[in-house]
């Protein structure tokens, strides 16, 4: 039996418990859905009035310079790179993370291919994010079947699945619908046995979990940075490459900022040296500063500690569904055992919308994934202890009132 | 001989000056580099600060649907869609304006030679903005000259250079360096007649020319909102498509927000109906309702006399710099014609980096150019004239003072 007490000193014990200081709450409000939009730290409020009142409002244009926005998509990328187990020089922060699957699965497959042309195949799962796997059909539309093929596997059986005309694994660690944590690392290994190349997504992983690229000798990957790390609604994504391919690598989005010099406006492209490459338009000042100062956040964080808090967060709550009986109504589809998971639960129910919504009606906020799945996501650097035995309540509260049957809900909303 | 009293004049009489009250002008400081960097606006400013504030700080997720995020990327396009002659369903707001040239490049290539295979050549001039180049050369190099190659010819015989072999032609409408308008209309009607599509780039065109994309029959046109637009540094591009082409074209950067019902998250890609279909991520919310918001500041101008004062501003400009007898150290390198100019003047000079930053310690504001172009913008919705005459005025003084041959500016920093 779990207590309120037991929950309060967990929260008193909690090693990064002052990381929650760094943000703003919502007053009132449980917000359980970081795994979808983070919140907004003090920081990072105040980095947005400084771009706007004084660097853009006063500066304008010589802020280039002067407050180093040409800097930031490299400044960005080394901030997060310690978070994803990267040395320097192999993290960027530009673009969308679809953008940043095109860049890295035409690099990826024109690297396998100049030693091994026979190889096509694009390996994923179905279960795997849809942009992912949309990325890889307009590149297999581009390119014909031959030189790009898009094929599914269950993602437990993907480290089987690769073959020898398999060219390069695109895989996403942290199932967007199950919360499910793949072992990148052995596909990885088996992936290279057969000569192919691996492409992680870390859009659920990076700031939460610890990643390791370099350690696990991933090719690239590629991130956001408005769920974990906070950055902002559609903040811009991340990209690593390995430094082994750098040299070699050929990415299609060849724009000015990815020019070696791009400030002699020269007619013919030559890369930039490095990880800057995967550069290509102006970057997004306003939205990038706000990604730079949320980074800070996480200033003295241990990312052990982050994720043992994350593993007890999840169980926290699981264990306080289990409690109040709500299992015939919320059937768990994230793994058991708290190592094999990100940092969300899913329960698939015939009424999860309903649910979703009776509980934002309570304050406490989660989201919804069609067809039927709540999710409830846990950001350990500000979510408390406190805030899922507060949301538990609200859901037995919900469930006990047949709130989510009501008609209300029959009509859903496009988000959420 | 142009006095201060005939320009105070202008200003009393122009018939959109209420708009420059909509700008927050850095106090102290003429700003002739709106073609760079736009101003910011009150009502952007105040936007920012709500987004941050109100939108994500406490509404967090549900601004999705409560503050109608989700329909950003749409509503700007919309607002933008007047502004260069486009009826509504054909223009929308996303992504860089190099990633979008990508996507139009592809599409339009991918239409042409699906009725007329032999067509592999896309047009373009070697004095177009590197960007445009640079990504002709990333899809030549991913696709083979077979079915990309990248013609240059001179800017002014580019609508005879049409030939059989041209798929597409890719045209600027305002040069960068020159501030030349070139006369795209015709060039349509030519490359129409040889079976060629063509991409008109906007950068230096939204917002200050009278632009009919629908009249002139376009098919695709991309541009930026950070210049006289002034969505802030680095906000996020536009596409338009021709409303005749939606239901054949294939764009390759498909992403999630461009499906059909991204929503139901199906592992199919199927693209959403118009204009959508060109968006891929998630949109940058930050940076797209500052877009939003400065696009405001066009409410109630006339674009005819915002056309007509911005030529204003550049003849008077030039009318003084040969009142001032400044044209021995400074050469004019854009058209002596109003009518064939854009919003800037350019001037050729050995000393261009000097009088540039000489000029920015005297309070005004314009950019140079690599090897030695000195660029002077005007933005007729908060330029005054009297600030055209504090420019020259200062510029005399910088050449009289010599203090651009200052041995400070022997080094050059990256940027302006």
């Amino acid at each position: 039996m779990i207590t309120k007490q037991n929950v309060l000193e967990l929260d008193n014990n909690d090693p990064i418990g002052f990381a929650r200081d760094r943000f703003y709450i919502p007053p009132g409000k449980v917000y359980l859905d970081g795994n979808s939009l983070g919140l907004m730290s003090h920081d990072t409020h105040a980095r947005v009035a400084e771009v706007t009142n004084r660097q853009w409002g006063k500066d304008a244009i010589t802020s280039w310079n002067k407050h180093n926005w040409i800097g930031l998509p490299q400044r960005v990328g080394e901030k997060i790179a310690p978070l994803v187990g990267a040395a320097p020089g192999q993290v960027i922060c530009c673009d969308s993370i679809s953008v940043n699957l095109f860049k890295t699965l035409a690099a990826s497959l024109t690297l396998v291919q100049t030693e091994q042309p026979q190889k096509n195949q694009v390996l994923s799962t179905p279960d795997n994010f849809p942009t992912d796997l949309y990325m890889v059909q307009g590149l297999q539309q581009l390119l014909g079947q031959q030189r790009c093929e898009l094929v599914l596997e269950k993602e437990q059986q993907l480290a089987d699945a690769v073959t020898d005309t398999t060219a390069v694994v695109l895989v996403t660690e942290v199932n967007f619908r199950t919360g499910r944590r793949l072992d990148v690392e052995t596909l990885i290994a088996k992936a290279h046995a057969a000569g192919a190349m691996v492409i992680v997504d870390l859009a659920h992983s990076a700031g939460v979990l610890p990643v390791d690229l370099d350690a696990w000798q991933a090719d690239f990957a590629v991130g956001c940075t408005y769920k974990y790390l906070n950055g902002g609604p559609g903040a811009p994504a991340f990209i690593y490459a390995a430094e082994r391919h750098h040299a070699k690598l050929q990415q299609p989005l060849v724009g000015w900022m990815g020019h070696a010099n791009p400030f002699e406006f020269t007619p013919n492209y030559s890369p930039a040296p490095g990880i800057s490459q995967f550069l290509g338009g102006t970057p997004p000042v306003l939205s990038m500063s706000a990604v730079d100062a949320a980074l800070d956040a996480f200033k003295d964080v241990n990312l052990g500690q982050l994720r043992f808090k994350s593993m007890q967060l999840s169980e926290l709550f699981h264990d306080l569904v289990v409690q109040f009986e709500l299992t015939s109504e919320l059937t768990l589809i994230a793994p058991e055992d708290r190592n094999q998971r990100g940092s969300q639960l899913s329960y698939e129910s015939e009424h999860a919308y309903g649910i979703c919504q009776a509980l934002i009606e309570r304050d406490v906020v989660a989201d919804f994934r069609s067809p039927n799945y709540l999710r409830v996501g846990f950001a350990p650097l500000y979510n408390s202890f406190h805030d899922v035995y507060l949301a538990v309540q609200a859901l037995a509260d919900v469930i006990e009132s047949k709130a989510h049957l009501s008609e209300r809900w029959q009509q859903r909303n496009a988000v959420t």
